[in-house]
C-alpha cells in the first residue's frame, strides 16, 4: 500500500465533534461508523462491516492478519437517549464547544474515546508503523443496548475469519474525578433475579381464607438484602446485592392480592459465578416458599461473570503511559458497572482506560477538549511502548 | 290521618323488582328513593329527603316524633357497579325472575332487605299500629361509596331535628350459607395505613453511595405481618393485619430507587382503637427507619372503630324472630367487613340481620324470592314482638 494516499494527521477535536453530531442512539448507526470506515480505509486500514441483528459494527486492521503482536482497541459509537431534551443547556447532538469544553450526548461515553484511539492509531501507523505487528480496532454500535450483537458479533466474526488481538484496551471512561486516576483491570459480574411470589387472592377481612404472597416477599427480600456475600478479594470489593423493586399493583385496601413481583441485582466478585448465585437464590426462595406455603418462581439474567486480567504486563504498560502523560499513578480497579470488556476477556487480556466518567448518561454530558488530547497522547504512548517492547 | 287512604298491602317481590330496575349505582339515586318516598308517604309515613354532598337519603317515620319506643330500620338503595356486564347471564338491572330466583345487581345487597323492611313496616302499621310507638326507616343512597354523606347525614339530621330510634336493625346480608344462620351484633374496626419509605436513589453498582428504601420496607412489612395483635375476645375473632400492596415502579435493574410505598389493612377487635393502632404502627416504622437510616412517612385511614351491642334484649328479640320463622338458631357474630352499623352504634343499640350474602358484589347477584318473603316475615315478627313487650 502507498503512504502517499494517506490523509493528513487526524484533527482529533473535529473528529470527536463529527461523531457527536451523528445521532447514534442505540441501535441507530447514525452515520458514525460510516464516517470512521471512510477515515480508516483512507488511512490504510482493512475495514469490514460486521452487522448482525439490526446492529452495525466495524472491524479495522492495519498490518498483517495473524500478526504475532496485535494491539486491539475496543469501543462503541452508540449512545444512550438524551433523556429530557428540554433540560439540556445545548443541542445534545450539536457538539458545541464553549470555553474549551465539548458538549453533547456521547462526548464522554464514548465518542471522545473512539476518536482518541482512532486518531492515535492512524497517526501511529503513519509515522512509526510497527514491523510485522498489527493494530486492530473493534468498534460496535451496540454497547448501551442488549449488547448481544455488538462486540460479541465482532469477536464471533474475528474467530471465524482468523482475526485476533494479542491484547486489548477498551476506551470506556474509567476515572471518577480526574484524568489518569483509575484504570480497570476487571469487572464484577452482574446478575438480576426476577421473583414472582404467588398465593391466593382474598378479602382483607378474611385473611385465613386467602394466602397472602406479600409477607413471604417481605421475608425473602429482608433475608437476601441482609446476606453477607463475602468480604472482598485481592482485587475486588465485597459483592453487593440490591433489591431494586417490589411491585404488586393492588389498589384495593380490602383485597389480599394473588401475586407480587420483585427484582434483585447482584454485583459479584471472583469468589462467585452466576450459576452458583442462581442456585443460592433458588434455595433461599424455596426455603421461604416452604415456610409461608406460597409458590415462588425465579428468572435469572446473568449479564456477565466477574473477570480480571491480573496485574502484569498489560496493566503495567497502560499505567506507565498514563503516568508519563498525566503525572498521576492510576489505581488498578475492578469497580463500577459492566462493559464490553466482559466479552473481550474471553478473547485476550483486556484493560480499560479512558476519560473521567462524571457526566456520562446525564443531561449536559461534556468533556474538556484538553482531556481528549491527553487521552490520545496516552493511547499513542501505549502503542509505541507496546511495539517497542 | 285516615287509614282509608292507605294503599293495598305491599307486593314484596314487585317492590324488590322495581327497586332493582333503578340503576342506583353509588352515588346515583336512580329513582329508588323517590319510589320509596311515594310508597311510604301514601302509607302514612312522614318522609323527609335528607340530601347532602350530592348524595340522596330518605328519612321516614310512622307514629309520633319523640315516641318513648321507636324501632328503626337502616339500609341502602345504592349498589356497586355491575363489573363485567358481558359476563352477566341477565340484564343486571332487569330484575328477571327465573324459577323463583330474582336476578340483578342489588338483589342481595340490599334492595331485597330494604323492600322487606319497608313492606313489613307498612303492613305492620296498617294492621297492628303500635300505641304511642314509632317506626323509623333511615335509608341511604351512599353505603357502597365513601359513606360520608349517607347514614351519617341521616343521623346528623335526626339529631338536629330531635328524631330518634330506640333500637335499630340494619338489613344487610348477614348469613354465609343459609337463611337464619347468623346475625351481627358488632363489627371489627378497619384501619388502613399507607407507608412511604424514602432513601436516596443511586446506581445498583454503587450501593454504598445510595440509600435503598427497599430493605427497610421489607423489614417493616415482615415485622408487621408477623406481629400477633391479640388472641380474640369474648365476642370477637383475633385481630388481623394484611399487607395488601408494596409498590416501587422501578423498571431499571441497575438503579436503586429513591422511594417505595405499601399499604397495610388491619381488622381489629374491641381490644384496640384506631388511635392506639396508629401509634403502634408509627413506633414500628420509626424503629425500622432508625435501623436503616431512611425516612418513613405514614398516613392512616380509620374506616371505623370496633364496636359491639352486647348480647341482650335486642339480640334476643331478633334471634327469637329468626328462630320462629326459619327454625334456625342464629349465631351472634362480629365477623366480616364494615357496614353502616358503625355509624348507628353511636345513636342506639344496633344489630344486623338479613339475607344470605353469597352472591353480593358478584356477577349474577341473585336471591330466591322465598328468602325475601322469609326476611319480611322475620322483620314483621320483630316489630310485633318489640311493641308487644
Amino acid at each position: 500500500m502507498s503512504h502517499q494516499t494517506l490523509p493528513d494527521q487526524v484533527d482529533l477535536v473535529a473528529l470527536t465533534a463529527d461523531l457527536v453530531r451523528c445521532a447514534s442512539v442505540t441501535p441507530e448507526e447514525g452515520g458514525a461508523l460510516r464516517l470512521l470506515e471512510r477515515l480508516l480505509t483512507a488511512a490504510g486500514f482493512d475495514c469490514s462491516r460486521v452487522d448482525r441483528g439490526g446492529v452495525c459494527n466495524l472491524f479495522a486492521r492495519w498490518g498483517p492478519k495473524g500478526a504475532a503482536r496485535s494491539f486491539g482497541f475496543n469501543g462503541h459509537t452508540d449512545v444512550v437517549p438524551v433523556g429530557d431534551a428540554a433540560a439540556w443547556s445545548v443541542d445534545p447532538f450539536g457538539a458545541e464547544i464553549r470555553d474549551g469544553v465539548l458538549w453533547g450526548r456521547g462526548a464522554v461515553d464514548m465518542k471522545s474515546g473512539v476518536a482518541a484511539f482512532v486518531a492515535a492509531a492512524v497517526d501511529f501507523v503513519r509515522e512509526t508503523p510497527p514491523e510485522s505487528g498489527a493494530v486492530v480496532l473493534a468498534i460496535t454500535g451496540d454497547e448501551e443496548g442488549d449488547a448481544q450483537d455488538g462486540t460479541r458479533a465482532l469477536l464471533d466474526w474475528m474467530a471465524a475469519q482468523g482475526e485476533a488481538m494479542s491484547v486489548c484496551l477498551v476506551g470506556e471512561p474509567t476515572s471518577p474525578d480526574h484524568m489518569g486516576q483509575m484504570i480497570k483491570i476487571g469487572r464484577r459480574g452482574s446478575l438480576s433475579a426476577f421473583f414472582t411470589v404467588r398465593g391466593v387472592q382474598g378479602h382483607a377481612a378474611y385473611p385465613h381464607r386467602a394466602c397472602n404472597p406479600l409477607p413471604a416477599m417481605a421475608r425473602l427480600m429482608d433475608s437476601l438484602s441482609t446476606s453477607n456475600l463475602d468480604h472482598g478479594t485481592d482485587h475486588f470489593d465485597p459483592s453487593t446485592l440490591a433489591v431494586v423493586t417490589i411491585d404488586t399493583g393492588n389498589p384495593a385496601t380490602n383485597v389480599i392480592p394473588a401475586e407480587t413481583r420483585s427484582t434483585v441485582n447482584i454485583r459479584y466478585n471472583d469468589l462467585h459465578s452466576g450459576a452458583a448465585l442462581s442456585d443460592w437464590l433458588r434455595q433461599e426462595a424455596a426455603s421461604v416458599a416452604d415456610t409461608f406455603g406460597v409458590q415462588i418462581d425465579m428468572e435469572v439474567k446473568n449479564s456477565g461473570e466477574a473477570f480480571i486480567t491480573p496485574p502484569g504486563a498489560l496493566s503495567d504498560l497502560v499505567a506507565a503511559a498514563v503516568t508519563a502523560v498525566t503525572g498521576v499513578t492510576p489505581e488498578l480497579s475492578t469497580t463500577g458497572g459492566t462493559s464490553d470488556a466482559r466479552f473481550v476477556k474471553d478473547h485476550c487480556p483486556v484493560v480499560e482506560c479512558g476519560l473521567v466518567g462524571k457526566t456520562m448518561h446525564q443531561v449536559d454530558e461534556r468533556v474538556p477538549v484538553d482531556d481528549i488530547a491527553q487521552l490520545k497522547a496516552i493511547y499513542t504512548r501505549i502503542l509505541s511502548d507496546y511495539f517497542a517492547a
